[in-house]
């Protein structure tokens, strides 16, 4: 069970959302070594702008747990996660945040630029699965043109 | 009914947040000078580190309206949003943002510097009775320690 197993489950969330026809982002949350909440954009579906798969991932981890912090937990998520999304994962004081591919468009990176913006506990990683996770999201907006 | 009007209808929001021992702001959201929705901080009562007042009733907008953008509304928040809010708020597509007073702590320029985060429609106005947004945050802050 490394970083490329969770990103893999993290997949399998994306392509759930690509199925429905909502941006194909999937995310999981893991505590020990087991995934506590599995979630996937769903801004079409509920009509809302906050329903992407972070948000949605930490929400079920808060119920999950009766916590509003989650400082043992990784969350993996399929693209770089945009600032609204990296903003509640500083309030949730993860203790690692992982993503796939970079957004360059709606990653948080683009407005933060040299600023960290997570909590001081969180350690970060990128490119895990980049390739899978890329192509996901470029399959969706080619058939969307 | 002008923006002093509306920030005082957030303060009441706010209000209610220090008596539920939440710390205390609150939002309201405006279409054609109708309040459609307000909301109030209630992290703790919802275990749950995204329920902002801004995100509250930004959810509740899209509820409201069915739609997940709120392309001509208002929303007054009596404190400056932290970066999970603006970035909520960037997706909305709002109108405008106005904001009591400034948090240097939590509000989301201590991280974007000079970079706006806003979506390109949307217009910022700060700084609608501030004392009386401080206040309350003081206040709160002062009976915690």
């Amino acid at each position: 069970m490394d970083d490329n197993y969770y990103m893999q489950q993290a997949l399998l969330e994306a392509k759930k959302a690509f199925d429905k026809d909502e941006v194909p982002i999937g995310a999981v949350i893991v505590i020990n070594k087991k995934i506590i909440t599995r979630a996937h954009n769903m801004t079409e579906q509920l009509n809302d702008s906050t329903a992407h798969a972070e948000i949605l991932a930490l929400t079920s981890a808060y119920n999950f747990l009766g916590s509003k912090y989650l400082p043992g937990a990784d969350l993996y998520v399929t693209i770089e996660p945009c600032l609204m999304c990296v903003g509640a994962m500083y309030w949730s004081k993860l203790q690692r945040v992982i993503w796939g591919a970079d957004d360059e468009k709606n990653g948080f990176k683009r407005i933060t630029g040299n600023n960290f913006p997570f909590h001081s506990k969180t350690k970060i990683t990128s490119g895990i699965l980049k390739s899978e996770c890329i192509q996901l999201m470029q399959a969706f907006f080619k058939q969307k043109r």
